[in-house]
């Protein structure tokens, strides 16, 4: 069965990057994936030093077990001046070959202004460097503070559609790709 | 009197962007500049979470205002997986245009494989984001392993040479851009 | 007296493209910039063949003339397909260093759709890598065919004021890095 | 069975584009493709005025129907300032959604200098935005003057198995995408 592993950039607490993260995890969970959210908020990860164990942190081995064990990947970020978040590029630079290659992506981005695909264009060349595959359907979400409701739920329905196609895409195309069921 | 603060992306105690930021601020100083160097090894930052004030991390204060005071910006990033370090990104997210529009910027990769640009192309458009200059001159140095000697002078001339134009455009153009001497 | 050449990478006769450069190139002759539009359609201008002489078509080297003359330019260009148009960049494929370098350059991009800045960033890094500067200001105008009205105006007060400060910054920034009046 | 269009992005007579897209486009033969290759140097196309017939131009036909009947395609460029070149960009900006949506890409660049991935990264994001995919294998030729013998062979080991990868990602992931033969 198709494991996809969803990881968000942010560490606000009411974050956008993790409501459209989620609404992305139930999506492909609805389309018969089995899921996990890896919430770096929850996590304690230090920042990368170029060394490849990291003793005093055990969630580097939790994240990197997921990561690893998963099929496809679901990475959502903030854009924060334009480009994916530090904190999520950090979490990804503790990762190596080893747990991202050959692992098949969808990213989406999240930010206060005018949407843009800086971030997502930054995210698409990093997996690529490390050998995963990355979907053409992704979601930028601008001005994501009137995009969900009290709920989480997406107010937009041309918006809704696009999870629609990338969750549909994700996971019809991790299936093909990693020939899993 | 023109002011250049630098910024290494990397972590590591014996890191080459360190040793390719030194030899990039000796060279802006002995061309007049007043230089600083923010060593991120030895300050304490918190991972960004979007808030402006970090009361328990007295170093973002600090970092902060080098930067703000500074007319132009040294940073110099190891390349992980295709992109600027998590850790340098992190460094910017901590700061605004309040610090960085108008600053005159210079940029330095490092990495162990092959020279590539892509670290210093996702830096420049992060940059030109909060509307800070790039200047076109920059360094990438591959295979950075066997790039200095053990006293960190460059080994080879063609780079050194690189680093002075790198310096020279640094300086002279802050110069003209910010009007100072 | 700064000179600023602008440049548009569309062909289409009723071109929002030239209508944003003639926006443009308005405004910085205001400020006291002389001016030169080069309307590639009305140039007879080849694909680049990598050759460096195009004795069929003496508009080459009017083209390369008027850039190499300039102080300034401006690159307006249609967003196609998420990029700089074909017709842009075999023009700028034609010129070399001896035009291009050291040449301030404002960046234009107009797409049909929502604003995205694809093509700017792509152009940043083609006008870096012939040692061009780019001025951190940029505009990107969407769905443009409600941009204008019938006589070339921009119908938006925002959108005008960006036209302002971009027109403002380049021919401003010219003067100091150019060290021309 | 698998059909696999080669397009290069060079006119020039002696192209190493064209050297390169003929080793990666035996490759996929060898391994059970059908293939084609357009040659941009034998056929007449218009520059992209944004109009959708070229009624002058027949050759936009044969280009539009053999990219359209493909399952993936390999583009081959030479990097021109840093990214790709104006005469392979205008060849797909002569195409659309219809002929380029969902086809599996391979890039391929050629540079005279150090290897670089400007143009491979803005092909990947090209690719995209008609919502292609684009293989995490590719191949940039850095030096492309001593790439090949007189013959149009490899001279580097090296070099011809990251090409016998390439090959074996694109036919055997194109096949999976696409479910042919």
């Amino acid at each position: 069965m198709v494991k996809i592993v969803g990881i968000g950039g942010s560490l606000r607490p009411n974050s956008s990057s993790y409501q459209a993260l989620d609404v992305a995890i139930r999506r492909v969970q609805a389309l018969g994936a089995e899921t996990q959210v890896l919430d770096l908020r929850q996590m304690q990860l230090p920042f990368c030093n170029g060394e490849k164990e990291y003793p005093d942190y055990p969630d580097v081995i939790r994240l990197r077990e997921a990561v690893q064990e998963a099929d496809g990947l679901i990475l959502a970020t903030p854009e924060y001046h334009g480009s994916v978040s530090g904190v999520l590029k950090n979490a990804l630079d503790l990762m190596s070959f080893d747990q991202l290659s050959g692992k098949v992506t969808g990213l989406i981005s999240v930010l206060g202004g005018q949407s843009n695909s800086n971030a997502l264009n930054d995210l698409r060349v990093i997996m690529r460097w490390v050998h995963g595959w990355v979907i053409p359907e992704q979601v930028a979400i601008g001005q994501s503070w009137k995009a969900f409701d009290k709920d989480g739920k997406l107010l937009d329905d041309q918006l809704s559609q696009r999870f629609d196609q990338f969750a549909e895409s994700l996971v019809e195309n991790t299936r093909k790709l990693r020939g899993v069921s």
